[in-house]
């Protein structure tokens, strides 16, 4: 809630909250500052319930409530720190995939020295056949455009050595897929090390790779900054230069700060859904909110189905 | 050769340079230092050529004679920087595998808070089937115990979450057969998270997972170190500050300094063999040496050995 009230307040957006209207009321004070709104939805779905269970037996739970406002045209987009499985689950019912699209993905925005890499999946689907891959180049192209505002992202496939024929079975498999895909900027392999070099600007690979890549990523940086908090506390000389030093570290702080982006974009729905992280503070659920605005003002989803209709055509073609 | 001279300066170990005896005595000054002798090795395999050819093919290279060195009692551990594809090769021909081992693996110790963890495989085996990951534990617990000195190492299986049934079909396969393992101290899935958390002593994964992780912790902590030696030259005021910081940086730095293990160990062979970055300077070589010096000493192989054949009969014992 306070997230929301952060988020409103800069204007940009307007904020449905579901959930239970009198939970809601109180945290708010009682009354409704500009910019919100309520849509009762008096179910809860617990972290620890059968996702696709869950989401079918409670209708009337905030998840799918929020899910289904954007279904129906109330919203432009949902928004959710709840269970991921039930998110994910909720966003495929009510939002339904893009036609054509064989699997949704967890798409990613990874700091780099300049900007921003978009790594997918990062953990919809453990297992991946080719074909889905290349279906991520796809959705990950569009969602670099659309967000990022890149205009022609390069496409890097993860892998354990940079020349082609480098990996396992899959990525050898999905290398020659995406040489020969059409209207993809296709960079080759890229190696774990590229992902924070921005070495192209998005990074594809299955869902299993890309989770624990993602949370190792976050262990690491968690780590480092842990280490450097305790090694800048160790002396009254360290502490004193950690002071002068603060103030130009703040920018990076906030980079690689996971709250930067707010939450990953499940993407290949015909809305926009962005999962945030279950312990988001009201800055990350600020940020979330804001970013899942721009999905939808960028319109993402109707790119991404312009442009998979445009390779289906092109593939036809080709017989 | 300037890692080795600094590697017999320490009094520890004596080292054989394996390479063309006129380049190395040119690079000595003309005289051979105490604790350094050559091995004439005329041939030379380069990053481009197909390792299992060139193995083959130059039986007289510096790394098949490096490696002959050690089967045939000359020397009790090699150590290279050049292919990495060729050392295994060039180790996996000479030295051979332990009886009953299917793959060997490539572990490398992570730093953590308290310490290290061991991540195996870090990509000797792109694709792999759950009783290789099976294996892997039991050689990264023995590792574990004899380098690291961990009496009872806990084996973590990378997953991604940590309830038994997450993960991709191998994870799942791999989760039930270590649950059932004799003689291992099977934690659970651990994260991406737990790597640089030291939540287990030692975490099993498949050689492009891990090789993937391993690449990404070195780019994430190049990414933010650069970023911070940026942040501190900024002004003058930062400046003056990371003066002052830095000294009590410096541990920090040196433990995560891929450097400071200076290589990863091939484990499952009948001999120590370490695989040293390319790009290595004389600290990492030197502490490669060392470390394959260490694995040598503690009889990482003559414990991983007695440990499989235990393990063997006592599931020949169950039938």
């Amino acid at each position: 809630v306070a997230g929301a009230v952060l988020a409103a307040a800069t204007g940009d957006v307007r904020v449905l909250l579901c959930g239970q209207r009198e939970r809601i009321l109180a945290e708010l004070g009682g009354s409704l500052p500009p910019g919100l709104d309520i849509v009762d939805a008096p179910q809860v779905i617990g972290n620890d319930e059968e996702p696709a269970f869950a989401v079918r037996a409670k209708q009337d739970s905030s998840l799918v409530t929020c899910c289904r406002a954007v279904r129906e045209g109330g919203a432009v987009a949902a928004v959710s720190a709840g269970s991921t499985g039930a998110m994910m689950a909720a966003s495929l019912v009510e939002m339904r995939r893009i036609s054509g699209v064989l699997r949704p993905a967890i798409a990613q925005p990874i700091p780099n020295k300049d900007g921003f890499s978009i790594l997918l999946d990062c953990g919809a689907n453990a297992d991946c056949k080719p074909e889905h891959l290349v279906q991520f180049a796809y959705m990950g192209a569009a969602f670099a455009s659309a967000v990022l505002g890149i205009e022609h992202p390069r496409v890097g496939l993860l892998s354990i050595g940079e020349e082609a024929g480098k990996g396992n079975v899959l990525v050898q498999e999905t290398f020659s897929l995406l040489a020969a895909a059409e209207g993809i900027d296709f960079y080759g392999n890229v190696e774990g090390r590229d992902i924070t070099r921005g070495t192209t600007d998005v990074v594809v690979t299955d869902g299993f790779t890309g989770n624990v890549a993602l949370k190792l990523l976050e262990g690491a940086s968690h780590f480092l900054l842990d280490q450097i908090r305790a090694a800048a506390t160790s002396s009254l000389t360290a502490k004193a230069g950690a002071v002068l030093l603060k103030p130009a570290l703040q920018p990076l702080r906030e980079k690689v700060d996971p709250e930067a982006y707010g939450g990953a974009y499940l993407v290949g729905l015909r809305g926009v859904s962005v999962i945030a992280h279950g312990r988001s503070s009201r800055t990350a659920i600020r940020n979330a909110i804001l970013h899942g605005a721009n999905g939808a003002r960028h319109q993402v989803v109707e790119q991404l189905t312009e442009q998979l209709a445009r390779r289906r055509a092109a593939a036809e073609a080709q017989g």
